[in-house]
């Protein structure tokens, strides 16, 4: 894995995004105005290569101070949209050393605070921290060990989603906000690799690595009998496809009963649909997702204002 | 398309409704006392051809004014019943204007205030505004230019009507409050004319008027893998409209699994229910129906008191 | 139908109960201590005939008052347990006078007031009320002519049991609470005798009384595309069946999609159900429900204390 | 049943934690911060022998009034997360003498205060109250007497297992937070025993016990047209299994549903699963997802603080 192609991608406005070098001294300090001043510049939706080398030069600790802020955002999202409950979590690679990732302390996702934030090496190790991880942690760090391209994971039990992981029938993408599962969606079986005596949880890096190899180069692997692991390039995709794979699945699920014969997403479509602007981190329609996602969560105070307002 | 025809219908009370003319200086000020001079006075049923001519005389700025205060209870009540999400809008065409349309800038349906309409051009140009506009705007500017007898217009994403739009069976009315989408919903297959490497959205005019076209004389028309579009005389009779359409669509599909035949309203059941009193927007079952509505998404106050209270 | 075995049943606490002689002036003037005094005084289960004749003695115009009270806080139950939404209503046999009934002015159930309950002939005239009534108020009347033992209907629109209206497949009672539907659960078609161009609307005495008829001597008839009329022998029992009803078809619904044999439940069983302790009115088990639904609809402060507290 | 082998496990942290010996004069007198001293001391989990005896020792009545406030946030979280409605109930083994039990008395879950918890014999007989019981706390009394192993009982009507009681097609443990339901899940049918005209109901104690025969050595039973009852060995685990017995009910049979193949958990998934960290009342895991649903439903201070906040 190259550190170079992924240093200073900010996780929360995307792979070619950046936040301006506001001095902000630490998380407790951010105030709704002086997180305004923080706000994302329109990065060149034209050029990938040029963006990460640009960033690097303007990284900085605040950088950091936001994604915990939009992690934290991210977390009750995910609570209150459903697609995790008491268990299920959340991380992002972290924005200055990519070989470690940020994740919340054994906590549910609706109850994650600022303070819960903590630092974890790829395997799994945390940073100055002894309160009790996630005994899943190892999804993240095996998925962000293989995937240099990824800077956000989200593991969930979806109801939806879990007919999928157990029947021979496969999910596809059948509506436009479905497409980010993107085309292939693997299902990866605990016991193939490690017996069938498992408890079904991924408990070490062995078994992270193992679905990190299932998942390859797709954005979504279901876990069998357990839920699935998602994975994208910024916090807000992650999100994004997270909150819109039950529905797909479940909008898929209906269609077949119908009897009638079910027209899936061609390839075209979603590749298109992938790489187009409502994707984009950054965009108008990326932007009113957060706020609306984080209004119904009541925690649109931890975002930086939307432009415009 | 005759703009005399359209002139003066106002949008919220029906296309033979019309608003006394209460001088009110803008919709900052106005107050609930004030409004409720403004009632619906009850048009004469039995004699569509007549009233909009009528109409002209009495249209205001307080007709537009008021317009966009029920155009953001719309938004409201569409996002609290689960009709929309973080995406889908609705829309009104102009009260003065018909070659104009009003529809929110880019925001959430749930988040939409007062101050978020903006006035756009049957071709989707803003009029006086530099916000970020919907995306998919042109579903709005294509019906409205297509259907002159349409004054409202409504696309959502709603999870139980999906199943029909990438499914050969075809969606039908099966309960009375579902007569409201027709006997015939067409499915607009945006792949048929933009190739099979589209993102889906309906991002240009020439995609709107494609749809209109598919619209034809319907009520309801499904967007394969998409969502819908639903067009109405009114903002009453298209929230309506949206409001059952979901729920039609589930009784129809959990029928359909029964394994026994299934009965569908007839043609004239169809007929008689849409022009039928509790359609009507100006009868005590539609006050019934805003009044209940508005009041769950709390956004009672922005609705004129009931009469009779 | 005899005056004399309907006069005095008190339609909260059912036909066997009674209500004592507390002396309240009105509605308005029930505070709870007040209406503690008025508690419920434990009838004999097994002696249904000598009760009736009794209980004439005893009724005063606090009964109606009391019921009026019972009727709002069914009106908010059924709103908020998702039985109806903006449209549908409950009504109860006048306690004084078995020839009217009482049921809301044209108006949401999850917003009807004291205020808003209506005196009504079994033709469905207002007793000196010029507000706007429900369209479809000769549902009741129809019931209450041809039933003498009913004293509270209900006609709703779930969506559970919706399908069963409209399918060649028999609803049935599967589970204990759906017992209360009746071994027999007819459907109305209204084509059948008024043709195929309504619009599915009960708006006549003569609709409402062929609807009874199809009812007959069951609990419950559903209303092909379009709802179901519930009936029973008190306000209490009329709820309980409504709030089950949907729970009930939607396990059998799932039931049947399982693909293996289903068993529903025996005569004899939905005959010691229906005549068990926990449907009477006056019984901890009823009480317990009518605590529970009335809190969560936030009109607990409407019902008598509980008996013990 | 041997009473040593019962006496003093926790019902609350589980047969092998204990309480340490915090003089708690009364439930009123509990604050958090006292409470924080009651915190469970982690078990040794490799010993499960030699728990039971060192805890006889320790315990005192404290027991008794932190196992009361467990009870009744297990009541307020089943009730909000809709495993319970107006009717379904939950007791515990009494920590100090395991021939009786704790049971609210008559009242729905989502009310049940410290006040409504009673003490009964495994007849079902009250100690001192007199206040109407539940009709059917035979079901509780009927399994603790058969099985010296459980302490926690749960009773419920959820729509999603109901199918399976009435279906030939059998309840299997799908997701690996179904495993907790367990390899079998028998149906006990009322009339194979006490005849085709009961009301369904558990309203004496030889039904009581009839059904903890055919519970026999598993986790949970079905109730043939009327609900489940789930036992564990702690209130933790019972709670747990109440609450996910549901989710895999729905994604068994969404899985049918797909028309593929269906890959349930393997004997030795579901033996691992319930033997593993998570289920264990005094693992983080554990702590999280109490945590989680009680201030879900709003009861997050009867709980003592967590560890390492």
């Amino acid at each position: 894995m190259s550190k170079k192609s992924n240093r200073c991608a900010s996780p929360v406005i995307g792979r070619r995004g950046f936040i301006t070098a506001a001095s902000l001294a630490g998380a407790a300090a951010l105030t709704p105005s002086v997180v305004a001043e923080a706000m994302p510049i329109a990065p060149d939706p034209t050029n990938k290569a040029a963006a990460p080398s640009k960033l690097v030069a303007d990284a900085t600790s605040s950088d950091v101070e936001l994604a915990i802020r939009y992690l934290v955002v991210a977390n009750r999202i995910l609570a209150h949209e459903n697609v995790v409950d008491a268990y299920g979590h959340v991380s992002m690679r972290h924005p200055l050393n990519p070989e470690h990732y940020l994740l919340a302390r054994s906590r549910s996702p609706e109850q994650v605070e600022i303070g819960d934030i903590v630092e974890y090496t790829l395997d799994g190790e945390p940073i100055n921290d002894t309160r009790p991880p996630y005994l899943e942690r190892f999804i993240h760090g095996g998925i962000y060990a293989a995937r240099p391209d990824i800077h956000a994971v989200v593991h969930a039990h979806s109801e939806e989603v879990l007919p999928f992981s157990i029947s021979t029938t496969k999910l596809r993408p059948v509506i436009h906000d479905g497409a980010f599962i993107g085309a292939e969606v693997p299902v990866w079986d605990i016991a193939d690799k490690f017996g069938p005596d498992t408890d079904l949880l991924v408990s070490n890096i062995a078994q992270g690595r193992d679905l990190a190899r299932r998942l390859a180069g797709n954005s979504m692997v279901l876990m069998r009998g357990h839920g699935f692991a998602a994975a994208a390039p910024s916090l807000y995709e992650v999100v994004r496809l997270a909150v819109y794979a039950p529905k797909n699945a479940h909008v898929f699920q209906a269609a077949l009963l119908l009897g009638g014969k079910v027209k899936p997403l061609s390839k075209g479509e979603i590749a298109t649909r992938v790489g187009g602007p409502s994707l984009k981190p950054d965009t108008p329609a990326a932007m009113r997702a957060w706020e609306y996602w984080a209004r119904r969560a009541g925690v649109a105070d931890l975002l930086p204002p939307r432009p415009g307002k």
